[in-house]
């Protein structure tokens, strides 16, 4: 088996390293991972400017390959041109910090598994609940479960899963739940500065907050609540339910 | 009135500037859109630098704000600072190109109309099926009506719809029709290259194809028969069909 592994903390990144270890017990794992951090990128891909990789070793051993690009990037290339062989299953994470709600669209580690899915790999994306001091040891035994779960139990094409881990203690954790993605948000608060030349600039600051109309089986809710949430994604924006509305309206106008 | 406009092609633009012309008819503009191309960043926002933002004068008349960011930015910051006023709707583009299939989740211009939606304003992203030599003019009337049949026919919040204009004269338009986003995409391409210091870099290139299973009713299908095409699109990757499915696989797994 040939995992493809990739994040968007970046290649030293302790949350990928803890995935490897724990993967690498049931595939050979390739890591193809952002050289720099590459939080809220979005679904972003490298056109405009040539995308340079870098054999990084550790201890003098082989580690990865470094990419000058976006998580969206590494996936493309390291299934394309940078494993040998094909890739069975890509893995992306472990994400410093929960990946729920409205904000996945803005999420690096998830367009991973989304762009691997685009690739017809079948793929997952894993983030811990936690912006510091994270222990990723129980997220990473979790991610080799679900790995083996997609491989063995789930053989789904044009489907990735965003899985979302609470920091929580192991014996604390409250169960395992399929979820949607929910309603929760950045609320965002600009902060307006002026520089030492007198230009105008921002910050943007807020945090993520739960919606007034967030449902209860929602990811950010459930996760909330000490559960881990397994939420099935893919690429399509349309919004189905309403189609048959907008064609009579259109119909009428146009 | 307020209209907020943007795109990804940056704000001396044509297309941004042809939509300006047309959509200041119905109401008061205020441009807000990168100050550089921004083409396949898709849903990517600015958290780890300030956005700088610059007043632009056009011929010494103030023509909007330039933002060093992504349209997503454009459009947060547009709405939380820029606008003194509510804005009514949001529209993105004109883009050069087409922006239907898979490659939709890639599209700078598509990310501001999503923005908006999650910003709680009702929002439209246009392109034109044509990468140069672009007459701007039919899609920018076709903008205006459309902006019009948003704000007087279809008050549903939650939704931006994705339109794109085939690059025909106007009287060999085929009509408009309302469809899915399909499954278009890019075939990827890497060009191997090494640099004069022998480091190795890769160019991605390739070209848009349909897929084999490429229903007829989606986007870009419709579209290369000449017809118009509006997608209603939101900002959730949910795969609502396979939800039940998974509950009964992960239950007996986990």
């Amino acid at each position: 088996m040939r995992f493809l592994l990739t994040n968007d903390d970046g290649i030293y990144a302790r949350g990928l390293s803890a995935l490897y270890q724990e993967l690498s017990k049931d595939a050979d794992c390739l890591i193809v991972a952002p050289e720099v951090e590459q939080s809220a990128v979005g679904h972003a891909i490298t056109l405009f400017r040539p995308l340079m990789v870098r054999r990084v070793k550790k201890d003098g051993v082989f580690l990865g390959y470094a990419v000058k690009g976006t998580p969206a990037d590494c996936v493309k290339i390291g299934i394309r041109e940078l494993s040998e062989r094909p890739v069975d299953l890509v893995v992306s994470g472990i994400n410093l910090g929960a990946n729920v709600g409205i904000n996945v669209i803005y999420s690096g580690t998830v367009s991973a598994a989304t762009e691997g899915v685009i690739m017809g790999v079948p793929s997952m994306a894993i983030s811990l609940d936690i912006h510091r001091d994270a222990d990723f040891s129980f997220a990473a035994r979790f991610a080799r479960k679900i790995a083996a779960f997609m491989l063995n139990n789930y053989p789904i094409p044009h489907i990735a899963l965003n899985v979302n881990i609470p920091a929580l203690p192991e014996e604390e954790i409250k169960g395992v739940v399929v979820a949607k993605q929910g309603r929760a948000r950045l609320i965002e608060n600009f902060e307006k500065r002026t520089d030492p030349r007198e230009n105008i600039y921002y910050w943007l600051a807020g945090e993520t907050q739960l919606s007034d109309h967030e449902e209860v089986d929602s990811d950010a809710c459930a996760l909330r609540k000490g559960m881990i949430t397994i939420t099935p994604i893919y690429y399509d924006l349309t919004r189905y339910d309403v189609l048959d509305d907008l064609r009579e309206r259109v119909k009428d106008v146009f």
